[in-house]
């Protein structure tokens, strides 16, 4: 069944909800729905319920709720991957997968070595793009939470925001060549349900020696990702289905 | 350091190497690398040695190993990806992500739900920039094994072939919305050191449910991949981060 968010201010006390915006237009001309067809509704709380369709107007769709749904789709733990801008569209391949595969919350940073430096003018315009990444991939894989894409932060922004993360990880690709590197499995198992990772990956060069510095003082470990070496865009991936792995899958 | 895959042919008794084709022209163009200079030859049968350059011919290099190295890059298990067929490019991506995350062979195969058939005339051609992009990926990860990748199998084929294998798996989007499925944790937790894993994944519109039941009869355990709904080139990288970490991460 298609699933769409729907923002707090179209609930009317959960017993009649107004879609509106693009998702009218995929309702009607895509999906080629009409009244008495079923979708599911998502509250931002994190609820979801499937809905029949009563009514279409011009520019918005009133469903009415018939039950709500009992889902665990959310991971148990929540994970900001804050991403080092990458090169080409990268960004937009790490937001479509991180989504799926469970991400909270992505904070896009300007590393050191991120060759791409961001036109403040484009900025608002590539944000709304993002989220529209985020939000569209969470539909699809029927999360219950659409991740939100902050704007860019500068590196010191990114390490003051880090003290709001009760565990704080980096990924860095020297410690998959060295023995003294903090095993992933040894940081996860000490994290609790409901906490709030940060895990911050670094761009294509990768970090320099002063960002892995700052970001050692500021509290982050190092962990390693696998004895080989991943691209930028894969390390989100590899961690985030490996968190999945061990807190959804492993008994 | 730069790695180049070089076949067992141009290895003289492990004294001096030659590398020829496309590889000449990346070391003496893009890397500008000249007499003197080092570089990682990997040797098909997985071993690798730091070797620097003693001559530059027209159309080869001749360089001589100084030391052979001692790396564990490979994932301990063999884990072979069957791909359903998918639309557009994913098929790359799946081949450039699963040869970092440590896939040992691809296998496309033509699912029911396969909507690109593949033209007769253009597989070898295909087949061609496939193995590139393994063999790109493996130099860029750092890996001693180049994945190859099969030609088109029907589902028959993939079937009839999947009796080499001592696990078969088959990642099913039905059994992340059931609570019988059986945990991907149990299933890696029977596998030994060096067993052959050929793990199955549908194309965008997922099996049918005559393919279902020839996978079960033909022995393959259907997994969830976390409880979210994972589009079909997510699916192979979920799975191999997965098994990577619990053999290479995990204690």
């Amino acid at each position: 069944m298609q699933r769409y968010f729907v923002s707090k201010s179209n609930w009317s006390n959960d017993e009649k909800v107004t879609i509106t915006g693009n998702d009218v237009h995929h309702i009607t001309r895509v999906m080629r729905m009409d009244v008495g067809d079923k979708l599911i509704c998502n509250h931002p709380d994190g609820r979801a319920a499937t809905c029949i369709i009563d009514q279409l107007v011009n520019d918005s769709i009133i469903v009415s709720p018939i039950e709500w749904r009992n889902e665990v789709v959310e991971l148990p733990i929540n994970v900001t991957i804050a991403q080092g801008l990458p090169k080409g569209d990268k960004m937009d391949l790490i937001l479509q997968k991180g989504t799926e595969l469970g991400a909270f919350a992505f904070i896009p940073f300007q590393a050191e070595r991120s060759v791409v430096k961001w036109d403040q003018k484009k900025i608002a315009k590539k944000l709304e793009r993002f989220n529209k990444i985020t939000k569209e991939a969470s539909e699809q894989s029927h999360r219950t939470h659409i991740p939100p894409v902050e704007s860019i932060y500068s590196f010191k922004q990114l390490l003051d925001c880090s003290e709001k993360y009760d565990v704080k990880l980096f990924a860095y690709e020297e410690e998959a060549r060295s023995d003294s590197f903090r095993r992933l499995s040894d940081v996860l198992n000490e994290i609790e349900p409901t906490q709030r990772i940060l895990a911050c990956i670094g761009p294509e060069g990768g970090y320099t020696i002063d960002e892995v510095d700052a970001l050692k003082l500021a509290g982050f470990h190092s962990v390693r990702l696998g004895p080989r070496i991943l691209r930028t865009e894969t390390a989100p991936l590899y961690l985030l289905s490996s968190i999945s792995y061990h807190f959804e899958e492993l008994r």
